[in-house]
């Protein structure tokens, strides 16, 4: 069982066939696919398999201990964005387990458990919350106010949990889960082409920047497009434009990222005024008062136009991560371990958050990142070389019989 | 069988409960609905229906005569925009029924058929086509172009007319009907609140402004909103931006309307840059010549800003009706009648497309408006008072026994 073979069987799983991205939604029924995936590959690598209150899956290659030794966990996600690509989050998975499939070929008998994880809901692309699942494991969102996040057609996390046939009543912090990890390493395709300019296959992760959603939105009135004179009308579209310029100008002035990616207009007729107009922004900056300023400088001009055009405007933070440096004892074994085995791993900074920089709060956690020639993200075009994938098999099973070696 | 327990039995089909809002589109199950209180009401009232090959349905109230009398028909459509009011369309189908009513009532006997027409995909909201129904009738629009129209989930109007049990190769041009009817009346709801500034229940329609809707694609590349440098970035979200205000501005300073209410965000994800942003933008103006300067000054700014983003920009008309001057001597008719009934009825301009406005190329038209006290359209809070509603009833039984009578 290598590496080629277990992406094969995953890749056709949640694809769309017009588009060729994947629909990986939490609790759909391509998320109960990649699931069943996971129980089946688990089983045929002789790994237990738990699910635990917050939906996130484990896989655990336990030792004849005493339990008293900290488990060595790897892994990352199985859910995508809208339209996403295959590597985003299913290389670590896949990664992990022709890992561990590698370290058993080669008879190696690990001196503590070594677990493999599927975060639940990280890109967040279902119910708005990236990281949703290492989120709640780690007590950083109130378990009540996370049943009752909806989806786009008002299901909330407790509905689509109870449909696939979960308590919703046991999600929330973990702690005795989390008191028996003791390192989370997070193999996961790059999201930018830094490696490609170092041409280095394999590098590893030094921190991540703030970054947050947040929530714009726009009331106005609908009306008839044809019968409204400008001067009558409360039109939320136009606050909103106005909001989606000053962003961009407010990332460049302060050397951060501002994006608006989703857009909700409704009631969304071509031929009437918009009653309302729902946006979301993300935002990312190399330190949280940069950040600050860019919220600030957008929620100005979203509120001035808004007034200016007799539309309800507010901002409402949906998420935020702050700066995440990883452990940098991990970091620097990590390195020795990969110039050891012969590869040259670079150490870059990220602006993309992951179930890692959520876990780095509680434990000792790093992240390696396998090179993605063109950049590319959240696209069917994400792409990472076979070899180059190879590459990151190899050093991710090279940390793990280091970290977990006797 | 009143104006009220007519418009009692319409009134729930198709409303969507959250929202209070109607989404009968056509060839949907809300638009099936429709139609089939449409032949109730017309069997109840003794009238012949019928469909015509485009789906626009006819209920008749034939006379005994030779058939070389040309006919008198009345009517509306019954399909509304997203969320939209319950006057809009509907009003004038119930308001002919009821007049109809009336008039067996009275004991009238018409000189010449009376039909009642609701004509089908008016409002655009499924296929993107305002008054698609009467345009295919009046061979406006290319049949074969019709038939390949999508909806929003890709579906043709070909493959919807189909579902509904309807031949579509039987759409377009219908001369033998057209050369049937003499004149072709329609009451509607005002989309403004000209009538209720002037203090009158009833309006007689001058003329209709030039107006037109053109899409516009924004094509550029996903990408990750974490990761992806400013530079780098092809996001579509930003031309459009600049575009929506462009057209506030442009619609503006020429005297004219220009709206954006429809936009679709590709893949729609909160923290991806969109592949594509999809808008439609409805104009119109006083004369084609200022509705040309609109266009051309909104298509400069999209290129141009399209062109600074390294993003594709694509517009085309999809739909367009020049002025429209309805009949002047079927106008100072109707002023006549009404006088003489004692309603005092305005003649009044419009920015809205109606199929009457459509039929005006082949027939002799007119229009009536009712008072529409916010002047609010397109929308749920969409209303008419029950005594103006009464006296457009009036109104038009009062046309329909002028221009039918012996």
């Amino acid at each position: 069982m290598n590496f080629a073979e277990l992406w094969a069987e995953l890749l056709p799983v949640g694809r769309d066939e017009h588009t060729g991205g994947y629909r990986r939604y939490s609790w759909t029924e391509p998320d109960a696919a990649c699931r069943a995936w996971f129980a089946r590959t688990a089983a045929r690598l002789g790994l237990r398999t738990d699910c635990d209150g917050n939906g996130n899956l484990w896989a655990w290659w336990d030792t004849p201990g005493n339990g008293a030794e900290s488990a060595l966990v790897t892994g990352s996600h199985l859910d995508s964005v809208p339209d996403g690509g295959a590597f985003d989050g299913p290389l670590g998975i896949v990664s992990a387990f022709a890992a561990i499939a590698q370290l058993r070929n080669e008879g190696f008998r690990p001196a503590r458990p070594i677990g493999v994880a599927a975060f639940t809901e990280e890109e967040g692309a279902r119910f708005g919350v990236a990281c949703l699942g290492s989120r709640l494991l780690a007590g950083l969102v109130d378990p009540a106010g996370a049943r009752d996040l909806r989806d786009q057609d008002g299901i909330s996390l407790d509905m689509a949990m109870r449909a696939a046939g979960r308590d919703p009543a046991l999600i929330g912090q973990d702690e005795k889960l989390l008191a028996g990890i003791g390192e989370y390493v997070e193999l996961h395709i790059e999201q930018g082409s830094v490696l490609d300019g170092l041409g280095a296959a394999v590098g590893v992760a030094d921190g991540i920047w703030p970054h947050g959603r947040w929530r714009l939105d726009f009331t106005g009135r609908a009306d008839h497009a044809g019968t409204t004179r400008l001067p009558d009308r409360r039109d939320p579209m136009l606050p909103f434009a106005a909001t989606a310029l000053a962003a961009r100008q407010a990332a460049t002035d302060l050397g951060a990222l501002a994006t608006f990616g989703k857009v909700i207009a409704e009631p969304g007729a071509a031929n009437a005024i918009s009653s309302s107009v729902h946006c979301w922004l993300d935002a990312r900056a190399p330190d949280s008062k940069v950040l600050d300023l860019v919220i600030a400088a957008v929620s100005d001009v979203a509120a001035e136009a808004a007034g200016m055009h007799g539309v309800g405007f507010e901002l409402r933070q949906e998420s935020f991560t702050p700066a995440v440096s990883f452990d940098p004892a991990l970091r620097d074994r990590i390195a020795v371990v990969l110039a050891a085995a012969g590869q040259r791993a670079p150490v870059l900074p990220t602006g993309a958050g992951h179930d890692a920089g959520v876990l780095a709060a509680r434990i000792p956690t790093a992240m390696l990142f396998v090179r993605n020639p063109t950049g590319v993200s959240h696209s069917p075009a994400e792409h990472a070389e076979p070899a180059d994938c190879k590459a990151g098999v190899t050093a991710l099973t090279a940390v793990l019989a280091d970290l977990a070696g006797q």
